[in-house]
């Protein structure tokens, strides 16, 4: 069945009683025994988790879940408003905000961390350098500054402290650490690792790849949105967010008044 | 705060220097303290889980996340392909697919179920009578039978195991089974109760509401596709799905032949 | 080519130095010679459409492309700011929206249409029986009824208009026209047919199945939410958009006060 | 109305008995008056268009409409197959691939137009460098090369050929032969300006941004694949296609085995 010199899959296969995943079988060795984070690591990475990468992703999900009415949040009450016979619809019309102008900087902040860590001249010259670069740009930094949170925003030392007490090596909370003071040193004053930054370090402790860390938030955020449109069943704004905003933002022309 | 008599919400809120969710403090109660599958409960049904529902959920985005190469999953490797910058459109693109023809069934055997055992004539009266309807009507009955899985779908008998061991009051387990016996007595043979039936019976034994429960079928499945984006990363298969697909449909007109 | 027994399209083929679709050369017979609109019934429906089918599907086209800041269009707006990189994204969020409380009616009205149109009884009397179905189940008459326009939709007309001055049957408008009457009887007050109702009378005077009306909404309000992202980039509404919603649907709990 | 200083809206208001877009009375001035083509130039930059615009555009929607099975298709045709009661979500499904890979090159080739056209060294001189710049970083030249069109992709010239019979100024046309000519010079081969390249150039001669000029292939792609889902809807593919790609993807595991 591997013979193939065309692609192969070492996901998912089913016999006429059973069903593997990662030649796992479903039934017997999985259902029941692990919980959704355990298995969705299993399945992503190739690997049963050890407890520090199932402490790790938990935290980072239950983390990233719910932020409130974000753009995500207030697409996909609206599209539940007009399509709720299609659940899912809702669900993927919020996901579709799961972009570069928030998480997007997660991956940002992994590559920054990758280079400085493996830089031949160390983690604090890399981290400056680093640093002027971003500055020399007119950038926001990566993983730094919260609009929301100061002086700190209080996601990050709990994430740190998740992954140092399950022993992780702790080379990207130090690096990310290290960064933190080039970024304070650099702009004059103190600047929080936000909670992105904080879970780019935390992925990297256990080995997931930048390109990959998205996809983590997107799958906590499908739970966040799953519990919006519930609050939207029991409570509906949809109705009143649309009236609002096309006050909000008004007709300009000159044509259709009074 | 909640004196608006407009809509409100009880889902998060944030101070300078904290979150809240569901009016926990997120640093401080959950984060490190609950798992992913217990904080999407909280946030989704507005309690905190208990066991059997923590069990029950954690066995059900389990058994849904991975199903080999679906119409689902051939839809998110190759929109990854075409956009590799934009791992939420991929996700997006799958999750479409968790709609009426696979899914969708689990509410219907739902309704079903909330009908049967509430009717005034008893479970095994009414189980009859939906058999008969949907017989008439031809139509394939909600949560029942398998292309593939025969005599029967391995994952059934699992989910209402573990539900009972965490002592669920297994009304509607034993209503779908009722269900089961009237299915095989009117079509003449067996026909085995589908994960997606014992899906809705297991999450109808938590208080799960039948209009939500695909949202645990496309939280899941975004983790399923998370893991096809990874390994579509490792080894590619879209250019030749891609190449497959354009052979096995061809062009039927008369031109542009050799 | 296509003695393959499995499925083939008619849609598209290639050669070295040419394409064809539904076998018309691209660049010899399409380019240049036939507009957008000619282009999607040829490719939607398989036949070159006459002066009729072009004037029809473009005043539908026109008609349903923009209607201001509505769900879809706020859904838009928001992924776009939330994920700029991916337009694609953004314009798929909103389209989302084009579901059954709005759009979708326009079956539901077609499917009456096709009803009455054929039924032994003749239209009055079938459209009279539609009417008190639709009332006995306390349901909003599918294509009748404006929230906005009082006492008439000005777009009803106009398609009317359109479609009678290109020489159509007028099968299916002389029944919606019949059917508004039977409304207006059985309500005891005048209901517009609105612009929803009245495309749909159209699109079957032209044979477009009620099963793929949806599609030409959906075309249509992909031109909308390109206008509208064009002017997010201009004149950028979507911060605005989400702060205000922030405070129009307020925390309810109890924590993360003052 | 437009005093506000928040943001504003210039593309749509109603009144009881009117819809306005850009200004203009939507059934007096437009429906019956104007293409769909037309309608969504007036909307997306806000002026008429005039006769080489509305040739341009369409042309390029023409051209950009169908390209047989590809990605985008295939997703929406096994969305399609698995939601049908939801034909948006197929047709955003699809139009998700409408990324950086495919589309995406235009906008990239577009930079370069913009880039050469205003380089004070000249186009000639600026055209070699930025070919030097692209052969450096081993990446393909954006607009340039078809895998299946040789020597030439035959949309090319038929694009120009269009806007040059209209009177376009030709600047952007010019250029990208000029860039043409130093592709085969830097490459030593004929590499041939593709139907993306040209499209960027005929959208450039008419003053369309590249950040928007996506969204021409988002609303053309739309129409292409309601295409596919009718012809999906006539005669099925997606069961076959499904069966294909499992088989074309087996699993490579130990388990689940004969």
């Amino acid at each position: 069945m591997t013979q193939s010199k065309g692609p192969v899959t070492h996901l998912c296969t089913h016999t006429l009683d059973a069903l593997y995943v990662r030649d796992r079988d479903l039934v017997e060795e999985l259902m029941g025994k692990v919980t959704f984070t355990e298995m969705m690591f299993l399945h992503i990475t190739g690997r049963m988790p050890g407890a520090a990468d199932t402490a790790i992703v938990d935290a980072v999900l239950v983390t990233l879940m719910e932020h409130g009415l974000t753009p995500s949040v207030i697409a996909t009450r609206l599209v539940y408003h007009s399509a709720p016979e299609a659940l899912q619809g809702a669900v993927a019309s919020g996901l579709l905000a799961v972009g570069s102008q928030f998480v997007g900087t997660m991956e940002l902040a992994a590559e920054i961390l990758a280079r400085i860590t493996t830089d031949a001249d160390g983690v604090e010259v890399a981290a400056r350098r680093e640093v002027q670069a971003v500055r020399d740009a007119r950038r926001p930094m990566p993983g730094f500054g919260h609009h929301m949170h100061k002086p700190d925003d209080p996601r990050t030392p709990k994430l740190f402290e998740i992954a140092r007490a399950h022993g992780v090596p702790g080379t990207y909370i130090a690096a990310i650490e290290t960064l933190g003071r080039a970024v304070d040193e650099a702009y004059g004053k103190h600047i929080t690792i936000n909670a992105t930054g904080a879970v780019a370090a935390v992925l990297m402790e256990i080995g997931i790849e930048p390109e990959i860390m998205r996809g983590f938030a997107v799958i906590s955020r499908a739970a966040g949105l799953v519990g919006h449109i519930a609050e939207e069943r029991a409570s509906p704004s949809a109705r009143t967010i649309w009236d609002t905003v096309e006050k909000t933002v008004p007709y300009a022309g000159e044509k259709g008044k009074g």
